[in-house]
This record gives C-alpha cells, structure tokens and sequence, in this order.
C-alpha cells in the first residue's frame, strides 16, 4: 500500500470497529480461484503487477478497485516507437530516455499500446464524472436487469467539508459539532429509507425473497429512480495507457473532487507497479510540471533579468499571475 | 407534432389542469430571442428544421429535447458521398437513391458530414443510459458548480409497470389501486425529503436565499449525493448523423426503456424534419428491418420450397426461431 | 494454415522458386527470442492463440499479419456481461448462448472488453485503406524518421483483374497474355526506377552506405514523396475485439478489395484460435447472414403465403431486388 | 490572407507565369453557386468567415483549403460552458475572460461545442500524416471509384532542404544548385511516367478517352498503385474546434514538416475569422507558452533566487537543458 494512496484511505473510521468486506462470499472466492491459478504465457508479463492482480484496492468506504487484466509494459511502448522510429532510434537512447523524450514531446501513440482492466466498485455520483472520459471501454452493473446492493457512501467526518467561498467548485473548511452530525444522520437515514423504499416497490427483499406473494413488483427499471446519488455501482472499465494517464492527469490533481481522487490514487499505485519507467516520467513532468503561457513566460525573463515585476504592470489577469507564483513558488 | 413522438407524451396527466411550464422565465426570454434573431447566411439551410430551432419539444413530465444549432442536410451527405465516389456517381443515381444505397450498404461516412446539438432536460437515470453513447460531445450542468432545481420525474400512471416475467430488463402489466397510488407517493415524498435535505445541507434554498446566516453550507459537490436519480439535468448534446441513428436505432427501439424512447421519438422527428430522405431511408431499412442469420436464411429457403419446418428441426434455438417468426409475421 | 485464408494466398509464384523471406535477419532472431520466453501469468490465457503468438503469417508477395500481445478470452466477454446483467444471467444460459445473444443483439460493449495487438506488413494503399477504421491504436514505420525498405506488392497474375464494366469499385475478368505482361512489366520498372531515385535523393543506398561523401542527402521526409503507392509499409495495430469484428465483416466481405480481403482473412483465422465461440457467433450472424429491409420483408411475406411476386410490383429497385434473391438464394 | 499563411505560400514560382487554377470548371461554377445564394437563418452565424465561405485558400502548388460548412462561434462555447457551470459563472466573467479560463484550464467540451467541415486538396503523402488525428470525419476521393487527375506536388526550390544531421526528422540547408535540379527533374520525370503509365493500364486518359477499344482496362483499384506519394487527393475533413486546436498545435508546429505545416497554416486563420476569442487563447497559451518538468520549475526557482546553475548540475538531460533555456529566451 502506497503512502500516496492511503493518504486518502486511511482514517480509521470511528462507526467501524472491524475491518469492512469489500467482497461478497462469491466474489471473494472467485478472486481467490483466479489469484491461484497460474499458466505460462509468451506474452511480456509484470511481476510487480501480477502480485496485486484480482486483488481489490480498498477506496472510500465501500468502493475498491482491481486490477483484472492488462497488455503490454514499459518495453512494448519502447518497442512500438521503434516500428515508428526504425533503426535510428536504438543507437541513441536507453529505454527509460526514450520514454520520457515521447511522454515529453506528446508522441502518444506508443503508450496506446498497452492496455488496462479495471473492475471498480464506486458511488453513482463519482461514476458520472469518470464516464465523462470517452475514451475506454465500460461494463456497467445494470439496475434494469438485476437488484442494487444496499450499500451506500457516507463520507467520513474530516471529508465533510463546507462550500469554498473563494472557488465555485471546491471545498473550505470541515464542517464540525452538530452541524457534522446532522449531515451524516441526513445521508445515513435517506439512504435507508429510500433503499427500503426501492424493496418495497420491488416487493423484493435484499436477498432475493419476495414480500408479497400475491402482488408483482414494480419494474427493476423504474423501482430504481428512487436511489440517491451515493449508492454504489461497480463496473469493468479497460483503457490505454495513453488515455489514463490523461484521465489521472486530471483526476488525480487537487482540484479534482476528493471522492474522485481516491479512485485515481488508487490507480496512480498500479499503474507505478505496471510501467515504472512511463509512471516516473509522467510525475516528473505531468504532475510536478506546469504549463506557462506565453505572456507569463515573458515575465519570467524579466524577473531572470532583475526587473521587479508586480501584477499590475504584469498584462496577467489576477488569477493568472497567482497561478504563475504558486508555479515559481512565490508568494502571489 | 408528429403521430409517433405524441403516442410516447399526449397522455392528460390527471395532476395537470394547467399546460406545466418547461423554461423558466430567463430561458423563455432566450428562447424568444433565439428564435427571432434572422442573419442572412451562406451555408445550407432547412426550413422544416429552422421553423422549429430553438424550441423545447415536450418529453416525460418535466423534460424537454430542442435542437439548437445543425450543420449539412441531405445533400451534404450526397455532396460528400461524390467527394469519395467521383464523377461517375452523379450520372447514375438521383439524390434520393444514393442515400438509401449508402445506408442500405452501410457507406457511414458521408452521414458523419452532418451535425446536429441538442439541449436536453432528462432525469439523471435515463442520462446515464444516454452517457453510454460515446460518440458525442456533451455538456451537462455541474452541480458541483450550481444548485440543482426542484424537478423530479414522476411517471404517469399508465407508464407503472410491473417488472416482466419473461424478460429480465423489460416491464409488464401496468400497476392498479393501491399498489399503483403506494408507489407514487413513495416517489413523490422521497423526492420532496431528499430534496428539503439537500438544502438544508446547502444551507440555502432553492431560491438562493441563506437559511442559516451562522453557519457555512455543506459543499455542492457533496450535498448533490442526497439527491435521488429521478432528479432532472440538462446538457447540450452534439452528434453526427450517422452516430445519431446509430443511438436512434438502439434507443426509439420497443426494448429501450420507455423513458430513453420517448426522447428518441421526439429526436426521430426532429430528424425527419432535417434529412427527410435520410429519414425515409432509415425507417425502411433499420427501423422496419430485421437481420437474419445465416441458419435463418436457411429456414427461410427450406419454407419458400414448400418444406414444413418446426423449432424442434430447425437448428435455431427457441429464442433465434421466435425471432425469425416475428419477423416473418408467423405465429411463433 | 487454415483453408480460408489460404485461398487468398496459396498460389505458387512462378518467380519465386524457393521460400520467400518475410522477416529480416534481426526480426528473425527477435520473433526466436519472443517465442521461446515463457513466463507465469495469472490472466487468462489462450493456448490455440499462444502457439502462433509472434508468428508471421505470409499475407500477399511480402506481407504478413503477426499477433503480438492479446487480452482476454471468450470468458471475458462473459464476465463483462455478468457484472452488467447480474446474477440472473448464470442461471440461465450457458456461456456459447450468451455470447450468441449479445452479439446478435448488439449488446456490443462486453466484446470491447477483449483487445488485440497485430504487428502488420502491407503495401501503402492497404494501409490507406485500412486507416480509415479510427477505433484502433497504430503505431506505424515513419519514413520521416527512417529509410524505406526496397520492397514493393506485384499482384500475382492471377489477381491482375479487368475494371468491371458492372461495378463501377469492382474487378472484372482476369487480364491474359501481352496485356498482363505489360502491366506486370510497367510495375515492376517504375518500383525499381523510383526506389533507385529514392536512393539517388537521399544520397544513401538501402544498406545504409552513403553514395557521395561530397554533397548532403535530400531530406528523407521529401524523398519518401517520390515511392508509388504499392511500397510495403508496416505498423503495430490494437484493437478491442468488437472494433475488429466491425472490421472484418467489411473488409473480408467480398466487396472488399481483393488485397485488403487477404489480411482479413489471415486475421479471422487468429480470430478463431483467441474466442473461438464469438468467432462461431460471428460467422453465423454477421457474415452469413443478411439484414432484410422493411419492404424486402413484406416480400418474403407475400413469398410465403404462395404470392408469385416479381421486381416489377415489388416495390423493390432492380438492385434491391436482386439483393433480396441473392440473400434467399434465389435467381433474380 | 494573413502574414503567417502568407508566409509559407509567398514564393513566386519560377515555373508559373500565370496565377495557377485551383479549381476545374466545373468547381469554380459550384463555387461561384455557393457563394452567391444567401438564405435567412436563425442559427448563429459569423460574418467574418462567411466573407470566405467555400473559396479555396491556396496551399503549396496545386492544394487548398476551403471552409465549406461551420457550427457555432464563440458565443456557442460560453453557453455550452454556461450549462455546465450554471448561473455563478455569468455574473463573475467576461465570455472572453471565461474562454481564456477554459482553455488554459483544459475544460475541453465547451469547445467541441463548435464545428467545421473544410474540403482540402493535397497530396498523399500529406494526407497520410494528417489522418493519423483520427477524432475528424473524412471523405477522402476514391480511386478504387474515380481516376485521379494528375497533379503532383513538387516542391518550390527553398523547400528543397538537405536531412537535417542533428534532428533525424528535421531538414537542415536547402540544396542548391545541380543537385536542387537533380531532384526536381526526377521528381517531374517520375510524376509524370508513373502517370503515363497509369493511364496506359487504365486502358483510359485523364479526359475519359480510351486508348485501345479492343482491351479492357486494368481495375482502377489496381493501376492506382503505381502512382507516387505526391499526387494529390482531397477529402472533406469535418472536425470540432477542441480537436482541431489540438492538430493545430502539433502541426502548425515548427517540428511539423513543412508540407502539413502550410495547411495547419491556412486553417489557423480561418479559425481566427471563425471565433477570433478563442484564437486569441489558443495563440497566448498553446502556441507561445511552454511546459516545464517539475525538475525544470526547479531549476527556474533556483535561477531566480539568484543562483548559478549549470546543466551539469541542473539534474536535466543536455537536451532538457536547451528546451529549458529556449523557453526562458538564453543561451543553452
């Protein structure tokens, strides 16, 4: 477990006395049936990532995400750039270069070469914002053809966070005392109202059973619309490593809703164990690096050369100019 | 208004004796606007589709579907088909002939020449249905960034239908008495709750007003996950024509969810109205069309050379021979 | 070898008295060294497929397909339906009938969970062709970058068709005699006479060696303008399994172009040994079968019920018509 | 027509006294027809680029670029931006302020809000690195269908340049004087027999004629295989504004080849007509600006603190080292 991931996971929870199941008894032994199960393949392989394959990757309070199967590795992108390449390339470079010169320079083709399985446990409302992202493949869980779970996301309390007064879309201070208590007594008991709700139109209990034999229930379909936004939903989703590392580029930044996040640290951990050399140039440069415009790119050469340069002579915008300082490290 | 689009919206809803408001006052006002502005233009231009720009096209009981911009026309499509095909082309078949024969020998990419964008207004269960469509561009309302407004899909009596028995994702007799009026109300109150929680959440009700001046609000991009999934969003929608009918064909098909169809039916018009001979061409081939297997086809001969032919010695499953039937128009 | 793919490939040439050489030395020793690696893995894995994994198979005079990495299997596509469709479904059907209901019901998404990669030789008006399917990742040979191998498509004579007087994209009957050598002669002349300027521009032969040590090489990205469309080119090519098939029903149709046709062929064979019961599945609905209009259907009808029916009071084009006798097997 | 296209385009050509034809007949008469008609519209409309609907920029020698279609301006990606982000967002920017914010925030769907369908002319080799961006629509002309005319792109004597030694896909000095003459007589010679030859195989000449009434011709998708790189072809390239910035910043682009460069070129100013805001944007930021590794800011940091750094002491690769001092305007 990552320092980075469990960052976002690793509050004790004070409702949970013991450790949370992530699996039902099925999915349990299905994981362990396919973790056991070995054969020999020609294909490259990671052994770094086969060790935590199936395995889920515990997020928030009932999510997890696993790893089911994946193509290709650090070498295979190496190798699809010198089909592009040709001979030239081998002379020049060691791989670990070679890699970071095209994450640098924007040739993504190579890295669309390798390909991800992800099977992923998640809150409807985090869901929506990740199916945003076009560009993969899902297998969503369908509440037309089978029952939801009772099984609802209910933040922890240092993740209750007022609105931000300064940004429209973030978070500001944690909300404390009763205030707390009463959102999480909101959330715990309308999720169990309307799930009871969601039964009782069903006329279907959690497990199966019927409560009324002489009634019909409601359709699966609509029963459905009654759920609230944090229940859980799980689905496989498969992308290129292209497109997940954009998808983490902006999923695992700060400005990404905390719920999200966790998802994308989550996977930031496995995709650092699948393709090393790719992970540690895309921190170098898409997560620790920052784009500057041309006009605060002028700025930066006149403070190289000894100009005191304040905002308002700078032809920045406010907010500009403060996302240049954080960028250098100044106070704005 | 069109038969087919009615058939899914022309129900008198007992709870309305007023004609329900679809815009708010700033909406009709933009609408109003919209559709009076005139700018002389030199791009192909539709009349049918231009009479009805802008306007809301009625869809559940809240929702809404109005085309706000297109690009091309059936001749675009023509135009296109004679970039790829040439000079010969033109001697040898009208307009109307060369559409059906690019549909009918599916040639899509004179089809991706025409655009057209959509503002929707659709619960949030029937969006994620739509989501799934990735060929598109969507812009959908954040409520991370804004309050939600107090809008819920409730269906219509008529539409509270039992789950099937025979098929898993399909509804069968319609609910009566007092199961029908149960259901109702528990959609009815969980929505208002739900909804009377999330802004004492926000600490702000849905008029903007502040409801606690002491205390912060819990932040938008939590509270939305109270929020049930019959809620209504809105988004703008843009899609090729070809991607169109594809969504269309799979979406204003008898075995999509009536609430996802009844939007389709009021796009399908909308699309008549834009490409006519595209649309005549579509309705003949994909909407009244069937595609027979190879085994099918067999049966089909055996039957025209007089041979009877049963399920049990066809070589089709139960569930291909039922199919086949249908098509045919024979009892299973 | 399998039969179908042969066909398109199985003719002796009489210029080459002995085995053709797909692969240079150093991607001999490459496709050795792949081959002969073998690793644990705990994801699923296809034996039919591992044993032809690297293997080119000989497509056209110099071409070749060659699997290199693959993700999934049959169960794949099944697991992927599960988690949409729930438990409902593992009672009901086996895996065969599962997979033959999804595809024949466009429920396409849980065969994107399955994903290919081919490392592909082909003549640049294959690869023109081939490029206009966009769902896929290529990585492709940059003559930018690198020079150009001296290897170019001749149709064997068998394949050195007459334009079709009936379709204005088809082929006609075979070219014979004077004629055809003529064309074999004018295409091997210009290869060889452009190839020679090639090297005369770029002031460097095919081995790398310089022409005159006095003077600079034109730009290899100016040179490559002056090589005819039949010089081979290669790329690595992904692609998710339903994107494939999408492929191959259209390009090993038979209205394909002959050249493309034979790398589909080999294709579909690679097809079969990876998911053997969506390649039955396939071949039974996509490429047997035949997708009848609305109006094809009302014949069929009128057929059945012991109506003599000609084109003339068909309703039906001549063209539609003898489509429709073609797909009953009937004389038009 | 602006500076910058201009600038790629300007050369007088040695060879052409007179202004070169664009267009056939037949074309100029279309154009001519397109321009002319004017109907009254209600959708958005932008007179700036209107004023060049249809008409061919000229590109290299015999190519263009005409804008035959567009959707939306900038007005479109603020009401699309407007939805999502709600009622907040209108009181507290400027449309120019909020495109800027989007654009530099990557908030990309906004601008796929807006479309454009250009009709291009060139030559293969071109359209072979265009297509690589595979988020576009295209109709490209057919030669399995039609005869391509003969027309060829050989380049102006500047753009003759020598293989760059230090950049493997660069181009250092022109060439000059028996050599440049070299090159453009095999260039010439070799359009100009390859094309004979064509015709010759077609059994067919460029106005339509037969050659020989007592042969067939060869198969038109076969004889096309003898023609070089550098013939031209058109399409009709459809694409939205998010995914067309993005080919533009690859490939107006001083990497870029040339070629693609003069088209990338034409293009930039008719998105400056079409929505001038977000030209501005996508100039100050993508086109000026840079991107710095988290190392790189590092380094920046320690410059400005008034440290020495040298690259052997900067953790910077030698050619990091010069992408780093480019950008901050010093000698590496």
């Amino acid at each position: 477990m990552s320092a980075s991931r469990k960052s976002n996971n690793d509050t004790p929870r004070p409702e949970s006395g013991i450790q949370r199941r992530l699996l039902n008894e099925a999915q349990e032994a299905e994981v362990r049936e396919q973790r056991e199960s070995r054969t020999a393949t020609r294909r490259a392989t990671v052994p770094a990532l086969e060790e935590i394959l199936y395995e889920p990757l515990p997020v928030l309070d009932h999510g997890f995400v696993r790893v089911v199967d994946y193509m290709g590795d650090d070498a295979a992108i190496v190798q699809a750039a010198r089909v592009s390449y040709g001979k030239g390339t081998k002379q020049t470079r060691g791989d670990m270069a070679l890699i970071d010169y095209l994450l640098r320079h924007r040739h993504t083709t190579p890295f669309e070469m390798c390909e991800i399985k992800f099977h992923v446990k998640l809150p409807i409302f985090v869901a929506r914002q990740w199916i945003r992202h076009r560009t993969a493949n899902v297998n969503e869980y369908s509440a037309r053809y089978s029952v939801l779970d009772r099984e609802f996301y209910i933040p922890a309390p240092e993740h209750l966070a007022a609105q931000s007064q300064a940004n429209r879309q973030g978070r500001g201070e944690v909300l404390e005392g009763a205030q707390a208590a009463r959102v999480l007594e909101i959330l715990r008991e309308d999720s169990a109202r309307t799930y009871e709700h969601y039964e009782e139109m069903l006329n279907q209990r959690e497990d199966g059973s019927i409560i009324d034999e002489d009634q019909p229930g409601l359709a699966r379909e609509l029963a459905r619309m009654n759920l609230p936004l944090n229940i859980y939903t799980q689905w496989y989703w498969k992308c290129d490593l292209h497109n997940l590392l954009h998808f983490l580029s902006l999923r695992a930044d700060p400005h990404a809703q905390y719920e999200i996040r966790a998802y994308a640290d989550a996977m930031l951990e496995t995709v650092k164990r699948w393709v090393p050399a790719t992970y540690e140039s895309f921190a170098k440069n898409a997560m620790d690096g920052a784009r500057l415009s041309g006009p605060a790119l002028k700025i930066v050469r006149r403070l190289l050369a000894g100009e005191a340069v304040v905002q308002e002579d700078s032809g920045l915008s406010k907010r500009e100019w403060a996302e240049l300082m954080t960028a250098l490290g100044r106070e704005a």
